[in-house]
């Protein structure tokens, strides 16, 4: 079937094969600009394939007529629902290849859509793929089963609102479907916040992050969405699931804990209440420089340690603080953030950055200032210049990484966590073990850095990236290579195998190894419970009879 | 079958029928000053039964050889296995009544030995309730059902060490069975401390405590144990599961939230590791009075949404505070206090007075000071002179709700959490309507006090006291007709049934009224799962097959 798409998408349009915004996307003489500083890279990229040219798998399954208006097989539509948006999908988009494609993409308007197509689906023997706006990097919301008469990808997007405000325990009850800035852009008139910022914020929704338990703003407290969470409401194939609105309980194993993670194979998540802040006045950032990376782990350790709980502490070693523009020196460098909604944050960073100093660090630039009136705190940008640099290159990052993969260049993160007693020998582990295997992959050196971006008191969160020259054509098969050694070094050492990616298909080697054998038990038995029929995103977090 | 026991236990010897050791617990004289108090009461107290002339019920099962060292059926075990400290409890032993008695009572030295203990049972379908130290005050350690050849009550205190400490990372590896004080005196060579301190903390253990998500000493930020858990070994039926140690994770629905709650249904805790924290050197105190309660709510609302995030925030209403000895005009009195291993905290504690004023609180006594060189903060000692009282009164509480029920005065507690919007019409309702159901039971007027004990941005958790003059034999029935009340009311105003006392057996018409019917079907999925024999507690938290 050839694909028909007669408009050109506006700027502002959601790509179909790469990050975010087509407008946004790199021009290919930035994309060939950014695979010259990579010796081995292509010289041309890789032209983005016309969505007309492209064959999609045929259509297997059409939905009965009262649900018709509900869903849609264009090709657009089924072409970007096909793939998340890690390294591998984007390649694999990039290269034409839609075989994964879902038959059909539906758009439920309300809980009983939902539960009407669930419905539908477990009685015909179809998949259905609960999708929030698609930013998995885990492939969590890509078919990959033969079990099934055909797959529907669930899109939650129509399900987008603030539905209720309690400003007195400020918290709101919000459809799945939100997207962050939406979300936030409802709650701003009664001046609160979620404060979820993580880097996909902008193409993420609210359900996706509580299904996947997605990592958030704050480095240190409430670094999970978990911990923001009231109540959630979750259409299953057996009925829905409410929980109660509490602000704490001890009434047995908490039922929003099995549903936190679940993605998507247990149920559909539609709305939830959620705990709000008030929108902070007073924030202020430092950056500070150390010319060792133990010692940075040290101060960082340190700082967890405190109880001092900034907003933002996050460790660039040398090589991810060059790569971002912040040190040029071989520094790693410290970016702290304080906030408050009620009182001036300058004593707080001071003694942060007296505690950094104390670990042998080096302040660089320090400011401390009343929120601008109607500035936005969103991801935490603050008035410290390596601070700024950082937010601005975190957001742009997915766009460069698209870049690089135009050229045909490996360029890809993971992330993981693990007790202070074992970091450093991690951090070294993976700059080890990782850049042999890219050297005997690539014949070129890899560049491995490492932040880390949320901290506890008895661990840090590593985030890896890695980049380095692919072979066009083999670029899936080269990264797989490097991602399942990474996954060897996790499960090795004791990490675990997401800190706030999602175990989705692709860490199910790593999840398969680190998750306790009567766990598996009790999941498999749950799913059997609440999805009788296995329909729901097969072969993510587990397999069940119906789709082993 | 006539109890033989021929020793006369010392004063430190921990009470068959109530709560604390026997010497802590209150002569007969005292008994009869305390109840004088509340008009209506008995005159003289209920004598304490020679437990040498009690009847238990005829032992029905005997371990095979192999595990016979491990288990007793003397009657001093059996009696002293009976029952948890619910009031209802140790009514029901004052009146002699030991019809529950479990047939054995293991003493596990191992993993292997509980492993041993469970495969025995599960064969000879013999009913297994795990036990830590029996604090129980929800039915939680009382077996209630008739589907099983017999009942072994599992008593984990032999296994009471911490077996290995991460300085770095502040983790220790500890067994289930050690108790409070036994867990803390390991940890402190050390520096460390896991700062739980549950009202029980003397007589409870850890795996009691993460079995039943216990609330513990921080009034705000980490309320429960569950957040100082870093994993969780387990030992169930079909196998040992052992999670990760890992400082966080978004590897799917964790499987420490499983377990934790589970309250011995899904297998036996063996051991965890916790995060520890610097024993705090720096501590103040405060208590500030209201003349009104619901200012009090307000005052406690705003300190709770400021981030300040004190250790300790305790709110008495006028009724608690008078009770407690601390206030006794008429008002409400809310104890703060702040710690903290690193800085001085005097700063801190003026702020949240400062902000109890502005909402119309006045100062009582405030003090600062490091802590005593050796000196242990244990359930928050301050230097504070309400502070100070309330503590006293607070670890005094249980004896005295002893010696009240051998003046066969009703006298027990109940606690929930709600969300702000709904704490002050909650705190009315169960005033007013607790209030009559108790007038029409006794003809009297009881007395309903409230504290909040724990604190949340979105709403507090109001803990309830009542006492009430009751009929002599007739005092369990009119205790339970008054806990039904108590739940009907928490079930229609949204509140849940139970913050931090645990499910158990007595909170299960609340439980099955709060919990979602699929989450209800996923707990026993996993209970047919993980237990498929269903030995393990049958009858707390849920119903299966094997026990419904």
């Amino acid at each position: 079937m050839i694909a028909r798409v007669e408009a050109t998408p506006a700027p502002e349009s959601r790509s179909w094969w790469g990050w975010g915004t087509i407008g946004k996307a790199l021009p290919d003489a930035e994309c060939a600009a950014l695979g010259a500083l990579v010796p081995g890279a292509a010289t041309e990229p890789l032209p983005v394939p016309d969505l007309r040219a492209l064959e999609l798998p045929k259509v297997r399954v059409r939905p009965p007529a009262p649900l018709a208006p509900l869903l849609s097989d264009s090709p657009p539509d089924r072409a970007g629902h096909t793939y998340g948006k890690a390294y591998r999908d984007i390649v694999r988009a990039l290269h034409g290849d839609l075989t994964p494609a879902p038959d059909q993409v539906a758009f439920p308007r309300t809980e009983q859509d939902i539960a009407d197509i669930l419905d539908w689906a477990a009685g015909a023997g179809v998949a259905v793929v609960p999708y929030g706006a698609g930013s998995s990097v885990a492939g969590g919301v890509e078919y990959r089963g033969d079990r099934h008469r055909g797959v529907v990808s669930l899109d939650l997007s129509r399900l987008d609102r603030v539905l209720e405000i309690d400003h007195v325990s400020r918290a709101a009850r919000i459809q799945a479907g939100a997207l962050g800035p939406h979300l936030e852009a409802q709650l701003r008139p009664h001046g609160l916040t979620l404060r979820h910022f993580p880097q996909s914020f902008e193409f993420s929704t609210l359900g996706g992050w509580l299904a996947t338990r997605a990592g958030g703003h704050y480095a240190t407290l409430h670094t999970h969405i978990d911990d923001l969470v009231e109540s959630l409401r979750v259409v299953t194939p057996v009925g829905v699931s409410e929980s109660l609105r509490v602000p704490g309980s001890g009434a047995g194993p908490s039922p929003d804990r099995l549903f936190l993670g679940s993605e998507g194979t247990l149920g559909v998540i539609s709305e939830a209440w959620l705990r709000l802040q008030d929108r902070p006045c007073y924030k202020a950032s430092a950056s500070v420089l150390f010319d060792s990376f133990p010692a940075a782990i040290d101060a960082v350790r340190a700082i967890a340690q405190s109880g001092l709980n900034p907003a933002n502490c996050r460790l660039l070693d040398p090589g991810e603080a060059a790569l971002a523009g912040v040190a040029q020196g071989g520094e790693s460098v410290l970016v702290l953030g304080v906030e408050s909604a009620y009182a001036p944050v300058g004593e707080r960073l001071a003694e942060l950055v007296t505690l950094a100093r104390d670990h042998g660090g080096t302040p660089s630039v320090s400011s401390s200032s009343p929120a601008a009136a109607g500035g936005d705190a969103e991801a935490g940008a603050g008035t410290d210049t390596a601070a700024d640099a950082w937010r601005s290159a975190f957001l742009r990052m997915p766009y460069l990484r698209d870049g690089l993969a135009r050229m045909s260049v490996i360029s890809e993160t993971f992330e993981t966590a693990c007790t202070w007693d074992r970091a450093g020998e991690l951090y070294e582990a993976v700059r080890g073990r990782l850049g042999a295997v890219a050297r005997r992959l690539t014949g070129a050196e890899a560049i491995v850095n490492c932040r880390f971006t949320h901290l506890y008191p008895d661990g840090p969160a590593p985030y890896f990236t890695v980049i380095a020259p692919g072979r066009r054509g083999a670029e899936v098969e080269m990264w797989d290579e490097i991602k399942n050694e990474s996954m060897e070094i996790l499960g090795d050492l004791g990490a675990t195998v997401t800190h706030h990616h999602a175990v989705g298909r692709d860490h199910r080697p790593g999840y398969d190894r680190q998750r306790p054998e009567p766990f598996a038990l009790a999941l498999r038995a749950t799913k059997q419970a609440l999805d009788p029929a296995g329909i729901l995103n097969p072969g993510v977090l587990i397999d069940t009879g119906a789709d082993a």
